[in-house]
C-alpha cells in the first residue's frame, strides 16, 4: 500500500504543479485585463490570484482531466486549460462561503472579504470598511464564476461538447446552491436528519468535487449518456466516502496533517453523519455533552476528547470507517469493470483508494 | 411622434407578456425541481419567481430577440426561450446589488434578502435572521445566474452559436463585475471623474442592457464579427443615452411615472454626469449645497429643488438632453445604414427614439 500511496502522491503533485502554472498564467492575463479598467479592479483580481494559488489539492481539475482521459488521449494541453474552470468555480464558492460563515481564515491566511476590508482600510480609511470588504467579495466571487465559464466557453474542443460541458458547469453551481440553502436552513433550525445530511453531501460534495468535474472532462471528449452514468456510479459513492472521511479527520485527524485546529468541526457545530450516528446511540447524558459542545467556540480540548470517546464507544467511528471502505470499494468495482481507457481506470482506482485512506 | 410612441409601447407590452409567460413556465418547473430537494429550497425559488415577475421593462430579453431578428426570422419560439436568460441574470444582479446597497425595497416591494429574512423570522425566529436573509440571498442570486446559463446551454440553436452566446453571457457578467468594483470604490472614496463615470456606464449599463443582449441574440443566429461590431456601434451610444436619460429622470422625472420617490438619486448619493457637469460649472456656495445634499437621506424637497435649479442654471440639464439626442441619433444612423433585416431595423430605430424620450 505504501507504494501506491507514494505513487499517487507524486502524480498528484505533478498535476498540481501543471494546474498551478496554468492558473498563474490565466490570472496574470486577467490582472492585465483588469489593470486597463482601474487600479482597484486590478487589486481585486490580484487578490483573487493569491487566494486561489495559496493552496488546495486541485482534486476537481484533476478529476476533470481524468474524466477526459477515460475517453481520449488527445489534446492534453487543451483539457488542462479547460480544467482550471473548476478551480475558479471553487474559489468563487469559497469566497461566498467565507462571507456567509463570517470566517476570517482560509488555508491559514485571510479570507477574501477580510483581504478586501484591509485594502479598504489602507486606501480609504476604517469607516464602513467591513461592509465594503463584504461587498467587494460578493462581486469578486461573481467575477470568478464568470471567469470559469469563460474558460470553458472559449476552449478549443468541438462546440457540441463545449455546450454540454457548460450545461454541466451550470448544473454544478445550481446543485451547490440548492445544497447550500439546505445547509444554511438546517444549521439555522438546529436539527438535521440523516436524509438531509446525505442530500447536502450529494449536492455540495459528490456532485461538485467528483461527479461534476468527471462529467465536464468526459463531455469534452464526447461522452455518451452511458459514459456519464458510469462516472456517476463511480463519483457518487466516492464523493460520499470523501465527505465521511473528511468528517472523521475533522474529529480524529492530526492537526499537523490536516492543517485544521483539533476539534474545529465541533467548534463550528458541523453536523456530520459521524455525530448523528453517535447521538442516536449514546445515553441522554452523553447526548447533552455533544449538543453543548457543538457550535461552542469555547469548548475545551478535554470535552472534545469526551466527544471522541462517545463517538468511538457507540461504534459510530467504526461504522463510518466501514462505510468509507464499502463506498470506496463500490466506486473501484464500477470503474474497474468499465471499458474506459486503462490509464484513466488505473488512476481512478488509485485515487479512490487514496481518498479512503487519506490523512489530510 | 405620438403614433410611434404608442406603437412601440404596444409592441413592448406584447413582448413583455410573452416573456413573462415563459418566465412563469420556467420558474414553475424550477419550483418543482427545488421541491423535490426540500421545502426550503422550494421557498427560495418561489421567492425568486415573485421577485422576477413583479415588474420590469424586459428590455434585455427584447434586445436579445431583436439582435436575433437582425439576422434571422426562423425559430421565434426558441429565441424567446433563450432570451429569458437575460432576465434571470438581471434578477441575480439585482439581488446581489440590493444586499450591497442594504436596500429594503425593489419595485415597490421587499428586496430579496428582506424576503428571506422574513421567511427566517416566521419559521425559525428572530435570532440572526438578518444575516440568514443575506446569506440565502447571496446563494439565491448565485442560483439564478446558473439558471440563466442553463437556459442558454440547453437551447436548441447550433452548438457553435450557443458556445459563442455563452461566452458573451459570461462576458456581460464579468463586465458588470468590473463596473461594480469601480462603482463601489468610487462611492467609497467619495469622488468620481468623468472618465470613471463613463467607464462604469459602459460596463454596467451599455454592455449589460443593450450591447450584450443584442450580441447574444445575434450570435444565436450566427452573427459574424462585422455584425457584432455594428451592433456595438448601435448599442454603446444608445446604452450611454439610456443611462443619462435615467439620470435626468432620477432628478427631474415624475414620481408617478418613474415609480421612484422624487430626488431618490440625490438621497442615494448617485454621482451622475448630470451632477458632475453642474459641479464643474457652479459657484462654490452652490457646490457646497450639492455636496451636502448628495447621499443625505434626510435632504428636504426644498433642497432638491435648489439642486434642480443649479443643474438647470449651469446648462447641465440642456447639455445632458443634447447628449441623449446626439447619442440616440448616432445609434439610429448606424442601424439605419446597416444591411440587417428590415423588421429589426425598424424596431431598433423606434426603441432608440423611445429610450431618448422615455419618461419612465
Amino acid at each position: 500500500m505504501r507504494t501506491i500511496t507514494a505513487d499517487i502522491t507524486g502524480l498528484l503533485e505533478q498535476y498540481q504543479e501543471r494546474i498551478n502554472a496554468r492558473l498563474t498564467r490565466f490570472f496574470d492575463a486577467k490582472i492585465e485585463e483588469a489593470s486597463i479598467i482601474s487600479k482597484h479592479t486590478r487589486d481585486v483580481v490580484a487578490g483573487a490570484k493569491e487566494y486561489t494559488l495559496r493552496g488546495g489539492k486541485r482534486l476537481r481539475p484533476i478529476f476533470c482531466i481524468y474524466g477526459y482521459k477515460c475517453l481520449s488521449a488527445e489534446n492534453e494541453g487543451a483539457i488542462f486549460d479547460a480544467a482550471i474552470s473548476l478551480e475558479l468555480m471553487q474559489s468563487y464558492l469559497l469566497i461566498h462561503d467565507d462571507i456567509m460563515d463570517e470566517d476570517e481564515l482560509r488555508r491559514g491566511r485571510r479570507t477574501f472579504h477580510i483581504l478586501c476590508r484591509e485594502l479598504c482600510e489602507s486606501q480609504f480609511g476604517l469607516n464602513k470598511a467591513h461592509k465594503y470588504g463584504e461587498n467587494i467579495a460578493i462581486v469578486g466571487g461573481d467575477l470568478l464564476e464568470s471567469y470559469g465559464a469563460e474558460v470553458l466557453a472559449t476552449s478549443s474542443f468541438k462546440s457540441e461538447y463545449v455546450q454540454k460541458a457548460l450545461a454541466a458547469y451550470a448544473k454544478i453551481v445550481k446543485n451547490v446552491g440548492y445544497g447550500q440553502i439546505l445547509d444554511l436552513t438546517a444549521e439555522r433550525k438546529g436539527s438535521f436528519s440523516e436524509d438531509e445530511i446525505l442530500t447536502i453531501h450529494h449536492l455540495k460534495t459528490a456532485s461538485y468535487t467528483i461527479e461534476g468535474p468527471l462529467h465536464i472532462g468526459a463531455l469534452l471528449a464526447g461522452a455518451t449518456a452511458a459514459d456519464l452514468k458510469l462516472l456517476s456510479d463511480y463519483g457518487t459513492p466516492l464523493g460520499l466516502a470523501f465527505q465521511i472521511q473528511d468528517d472523521i479527520l475533522g474529529l480524529f485527524g492530526s492537526e499537523r496533517k490536516t492543517g485544521k485546529p483539533v476539534g474545529s468541526d465541533i467548534r463550528e457545530g458541523k453536523k456530520t453523519l459521524l455525530i448523528l450516528h453517535a447521538l442516536e446511540r449514546c445515553s441522554e447524558a452523553e447526548k447533552a455533552v455533544i449538543l453543548t459542545a457543538l457550535g461552542n467556540e469555547a469548548v475545551t480540548n478535554d470535552t472534545i476528547e469526551v466527544v471522541r470517546a462517545i463517538v468511538r464507544a457507540t461504534g459510530s467511528l467504526d461504522y463510518s470507517r466501514t462505510l468509507v471502505r464499502e463506498l470506496t470499494e463500490k466506486a473501484v468495482a464500477t470503474i474497474s469493470e468499465s471499458m474506459f481507457r486503462e490509464e484513466a481506470k488505473e488512476f481512478l482506482v488509485k485515487i479512490a483508494d487514496f481518498i479512503g485512506r487519506r490523512e489530510y
